[in-house]
């Protein structure tokens, strides 16, 4: 199983991954023109008929066995888990050194049958099918007494950091809670405490007047370019109303969740010829679902740009698009 | 003039630089196969004899007349720059909506003449000449009253962030500290109140002593993967006597400096086939340079893998590397 260690300065924990760990050689940069071809529908784990290629599924929308076709939404554990959920109490405390094991979980969801269907060209009943598979194992990870955070996030495409074209996502829980998440806890505590009221919530009520970078609303939910977007046509898509956590949404506005991700995606799909991209779920930590000082969101980054030095060095970033020029391109007819 | 945007969660600083902005409708993906090859040495701006496609240059070793041929190391602003040093004053202070004029300077470090010369293989006495120029200047900006971090760093081939093949490093004073700088002083502060000590000194220490994630040591500088690495190689290069920032190193020591980040650059290269990189270096902000908490040093990134969902949502890093197996690795014979 995999290890976490803890940064003693920033107190992060990174997850040393052995179990999908290579070893030092195999990191050598490859030959230009030697990289290998991405999946054919053939080869593909999660292509209907391949369902042996994974392990079990722990969930799916099916007519037919388990594990076998039939289904048009499917779920498994990773074949190469960041966190598993055995059980282990292993921890060294040296705060220089300080270590514990990869507790957690690690799935994937396939997110239809269909080997090039993008999320953004999906129909709408079958985006609402994901959409509520997305809460139903966000529900189940949330339950598993070793999870602190619960961490569901999409990779398309290789500059987005996964091989496998087939359209899926990933749900991962963590035995801890992300020190960033802690940082950002502190700024919304104080100022629920000075005002009485969610920073997110009255972020999201400003952007709606401000009215020029909102790319798509809906009766429960708005999707926009925040004001002060980390790269170009980053796009947040929120809830109307105050909900700390995506596990405390409802079936039905899980259902119009779904049409307004489509419909951001679908956007980003034709105006920027189907871009790479990652999305990301924000969540409380589950201890903190209850507050009232956190609403979850969702950000969709398209990897347009290569994150630098700068960057890296600085935690800076340099965005050389304008928020309310990116969101006007996406308002265009395509 | 660029703009500063403040996130008003993470209170993080984003450079909204439109000085390099492309237009949105630049930003849709190529066709597969389309890409602009890298430059080559005629087309290229930092060759010798190509000295009038750059901005003036406002420092040089060289013989021969300035902004003409005959430099070994020459350094100019960035043609693009993320920041610029006219006066401005506008600042607009609603905490939702904050911004603030792109004060600050941006250069282009151009550290040998020849167009194909990685650092890892210059000469001994290049390599020198290119640290001395880099601390000359880190302190003519650390002298522009503006500019509150200096920010040095070098982007490596294109997954490192650079399209531009000839070597050069890049070094950016900003008028606003870092808030995830701000936040490291948090710990290394409360370490130093607890404990008298600075905790990076300590941790280098811890390292020494446990020894077998080093990959490089001099009687004044040390080089590590650290316990807690973030990605595959990541690699750490220190002084062994505490000094806050980069701008206090002697002339004699940043010599020292040289062979040390050329030890470790010459590794990578050797061994893991000359990957894209990054390095990037950590010193105190300027009003923090003479507190005792906090050690400059070097991080050398290499580009092995990507940054996907999981990272960018949660802030938690998977590493798929032992930094006791890859340092290991790196002290084989090559």
């Amino acid at each position: 199983m995999s290890e976490l260690r803890q940064d003693p300065i920033t107190k992060e924990w990174v997850i040393i991954a052995t179990d999908r760990a290579r070893r030092p050689h195999e990191f050598r940069s490859r030959e230009r023109g030697s990289e290998v071809p991405s999946s054919s529908a053939k080869a593909c784990p999660f292509c209907p008929g391949n369902e042996r290629m994974t392990p079990n599924e722990v969930a799916a929308y099916r007519n037919g066995n388990k594990d076998g076709p039939g289904w048009w939404v499917r779920v498994m554990p990773n074949r190469f888990p960041a966190l598993t959920p055995e059980s282990s109490d292993g921890r060294g405390d040296d705060p220089f050194f300080r270590f514990m094991p990869g507790v957690g979980r690690h799935e994937v969801i396939i997110e239809t049958p269909e080997h090039n269907a993008p999320f953004a060209l999906l129909p709408d009943s079958q985006a609402e099918e994901v959409v509520l598979m997305y809460r139903e194992r966000y529900l189940a990870l949330r339950d598993d007494r070793a999870v602190k955070a619960v961490i569901l996030f999409k990779n398309k495409g290789e500059s987005a950091g996964t091989s496998l074209e087939h359209p899926h996502a990933q749900i991962v829980g963590t035995p801890v809670v992300p020190q960033h998440i802690r940082e950002t806890y502190a700024v919304t505590t104080r100022y629920y405490d000075d005002t009485g009221r969610c920073i997110y919530c009255d972020l999201v009520e400003r952007e709606c007047k401000a009215k020029y970078r909102i790319v798509f609303e809906s009766d429960e939910f708005v999707a926009f370019h925040p004001f002060a977007s980390r790269s170009p046509f980053e796009t947040w898509i929120a809830p109307k109303r105050h909900a700390a956590s995506f596990g405390q949404i409802s079936a039905e506005s899980a259902k119009h969740f779904a049409l307004a991700l489509k419909a951001v995606l679908s956007k980003i799909y034709r105006h920027l010829n189907d871009p790479d991209y990652n999305f990301v779920f924000h969540s409380a930590p589950i201890e903190d679902e209850n507050k009232p000082y956190f609403l979850w969101h969702v950000r969709v980054i398209p990897r347009l740009t290569t994150v630098a030095g700068f960057e890296i060095g600085s935690g800076m970033f340099i965005n050389t698009a304008l928020p309310e020029e990116t969101a006007a391109y996406l308002n265009e007819r395509p």
